[in-house]
């Protein structure tokens, strides 16, 4: 629900972006240094003028750099003046930590303040009977409201969206919908498109403001108005959502129900945080983390990775009874137990390169099936090229290290040989991934790795082994 | 230069989303077979009802899935129906590729279509000598905005503005405003905000288009217009301005000149794009790859991961020169040889873990100097711990596979001291890169295997010699 106050200009406060923040994009220390005096002199004047005013951004920053103690003191302090939404800007233990301490009452007073999708962001994270209980303070519409987006399934578009929104019927004039929404109080907070309904409020389409500014008073919205080509269906993925706002430079969209009916706004600045999620979400599965954030603990946080570590430790036993298999060569020549982790090293390293470009290419969809072949055929090209040039490097190396020119030609082979696995891995098996429904991201670096620690092994000993077995 | 025709709603083009786009988010095969045909048989008609009104990302995508010879084919037979602005949209060897056979003079004519952003996209990929004869063509005016943008430094502010806005002076009133856009004809193609200036061009305010529409005709712009708190320098690093976007929610911006004068704007769907090349890079990065495109050949590919094999190469010959310091205890106790990778390789996924928390914190800002001392503590905490479970897992492991408790021991001891490096480096590293202004994505992965691989080998094997030797 819109708040009439919140239409005028707000009060600016007085400090500006660099009085907050320090170069490096920090909360300058000076400025909490301030704020932390204030709460500690429970000074709420200071505090009602210099934090109470604060973009719910920069309160968000703040509230996740002062200490956990002063966090609770300051929304006690503040009050009713505290604004909920700077909770969506905060990690998740930490919006959780004030919730739960703050009562429900207050939350539900000021959860009536904030547009639905903020509210519903908060209200999403709390258990059944705290949201229940909020929920029953709040006036009915706003109820209603807040509970449907809230059926909608979690991480979908309707759990995203405003509910809050500009509709007008077709057989207005541009003068008549420019009246209404001068004397209307009940107007979202900003908006940049208003949308076009029949009575039963099936969309018909959607003019943007521009339009309605450089159109004249007398024509039809009808006649201004254009066919939404991407309407979005409520219980869509917010990542699909997001890739459709991408790819058609959306700044809003209208989120319909199963039946074509208008229930919501879905706006980019929504998308923009979609888009940050997501690209987070692969950067840690690369690393092999999982939903993890800066405030858990350290039993949360190892719980968390505990499951990777295990995996992997699995794979290294597998790669090391490859080994055992040759420990009577490596007893005889010690220099293969000196020289065989670069092998599996490089293959590593070549691997992982190539499976980043092809997870994120598979990610933005810019690899498919189209282009996959000709991917392939060029990994290969390059795993030959620079397992062509890394293995004479090393086996240049190695001879001269060892005075041995046959341990440098068998560590020259076993590289080739190891970067073209490594190149094929590191394409394959993100591609194979993918096919069968499992996300490239999570899963692809086990595989690999293991695909070059087992090949740079065997195939580094192995050659040994024949070898010196030849040359005997 | 905003074109009047573009300003009507645009004709439709008679495919939906669906029909062009597979559920994998590829092109379709039987969509990309009838476009392939149709460019075998010279089908214009085809090509402009079908092809020509694409959606510019449409267009681009179909640009990058059809082949190489096709594409030439299929500029060339939509002549000036061509819509550059799918350029935009496509790898940087396929703009080029395109842009080089496309004579200058209809590069010039299609240029002065585009947004001055869009046109500087293309323009400043090109070499001098191309750009100065395709800018030569232009108009005047739109010679000298082009110019302008042209001038500021790559990857900043004024090189993704664009140059058209609206702006009128403080002392009109709305309904002078609103008259004004419906008369006026050269307005940018669309717009969210109008801005307001002094006769200096110098930026006053800024008002919202849904302000105006709520506020009565007699009202003065100055009386509804707020301060610009972000006016964005246009010599601004992109990725700086896009930070303020997502931390305000901004839609577009005001970019000022160095006296604070209005230059032009930039707008949300350009941020996005921005958005996502900034976590592409540190996905690459990460990954030890760098600025690689899905379309580059071999070689190129091949040229641009050498230097980080190269780098990879040396640390791990030197974690091999660590192990034959030990080649006399190898020799005696083979599975040493055999378990000691494990060792180094938990200590590599361990750090890889703490790392990717670590960089991607630095990189959005989340990890500071307030928070910093904690998160160490918790990742030596983290550290410890796991170090603690994988010790006796691993040192259960290998006492009951070489039936030796000696060696259980020691590769117990030797992972937990490992696992602990790992947590301390993967923390420590890229935090002392980002403090000596060093990108951690790029080089933390190098360090930090170092240490890792180092401290594995040394002190599984070091222990060992120890121990064995007081055996004796």
């Amino acid at each position: 629900m819109s708040n009439i106050e919140e239409d005028r200009p707000r009060a600016h406060h007085e400090e500006t972006h660099d009085d907050i923040y320090a170069e490096n994009g920090s909360i300058r220390a000076d400025f909490l240094a301030m704020v932390g005096a204030a709460i500690g002199d429970r000074d709420i004047l200071f505090l009602r003028k210099h934090v109470a005013e604060l973009h719910e951004s920069e309160l968000g920053d703040l509230l996740e750099s002062i200490l956990p103690e002063q966090r609770m003191a300051l929304v006690r302090l503040l009050g009713n003046d505290f604004d909920l939404t700077a909770l969506t800007e905060v990690d998740e233990t930490i919006r959780m930590e004030i919730v739960d301490q703050m009562p429900n009452a207050q939350i539900a007073a000021a959860i009536g303040e904030l547009d639905s999708d903020d509210a519903v962001y908060i209200l999403e994270d709390l258990d059944q009977e705290d949201r229940e209980e909020i929920l029953a303070q709040l006036p009915f519409t706003e109820r209603v409201r807040l509970r449907r987006a809230l059926d909608y399934p979690e991480s979908s578009a309707g759990r995203r969206m405003q509910t809050e929104f500009v509709a007008v019927p077709p057989f207005w004039t541009v003068g008549q919908t420019i009246d209404y929404m001068r004397d209307e109080e009940e107007l979202p907070e900003s908006f940049t498109q208003i949308f076009v309904i029949d009575p039963t409020f099936k969309l018909l389409g959607v003019v943007d403001l521009d339009r309605i500014l450089r159109t004249k008073r007398p024509v039809k919205i009808e006649a201004i108005m254009r066919e939404t080509n991407y309407p979005i269906p409520a219980d869509m993925d917010q990542e699909e959502a997001a890739q459709l706002f991408e790819q058609y430079d959306l700044l809003s969209a209208a989120v319909v129900d199963e039946n074509g009916r208008l229930v919501g706004v879905l706006t980019i600045d929504d998308v923009v945080d979609v888009i940050q999620e997501e690209a987070e979400e692969d950067i840690m599965r690369l690393g092999g983390v999982g939903d993890e954030e800066l405030s858990d603990t350290v039993m949360t946080t190892s719980r968390s990775r505990v499951p990777w570590l295990l995996v992997n430790l699995l794979t290294a036993i597998l790669a090391a009874s490859v080994i055992s298999l040759f420990d009577a060569t490596i007893e005889k020549i010690v220099a293969l137990a000196v020289l065989m982790p670069i092998v599996a090293g490089m293959g590593g390293n070549a691997a992982s390169q190539t499976m980043t470009v092809t997870v994120r290419a598979l990610a933005t969809r810019d690899l498919d099936i189209h282009n996959a072949a000709r991917i392939v055929r060029r990994e290969a090209g390059v795993g030959l090229l620079n397992g062509a040039i890394f293995g004479v490097l090393i086996g240049v190396v190695a001879g001269l290290w060892f005075q041995d020119v046959n341990i440098g030609g068998i560590i020259a082979s076993a590289m080739l040989i190891n970067m073209m696995a490594a190149a094929l891995a590191g394409i394959m098996i993100p591609l194979i991934l993918d096919k069968v429904g499992v996300d490239p991201a999570v899963a692809s670096a086990v595989f690999v790795t293991t695909v070059t620690d087992v090949t740079g092994f065997f195939s580094f000993l192995g050659l040994a082994t024949w070898w010196f077995a030849i040359g005997k």
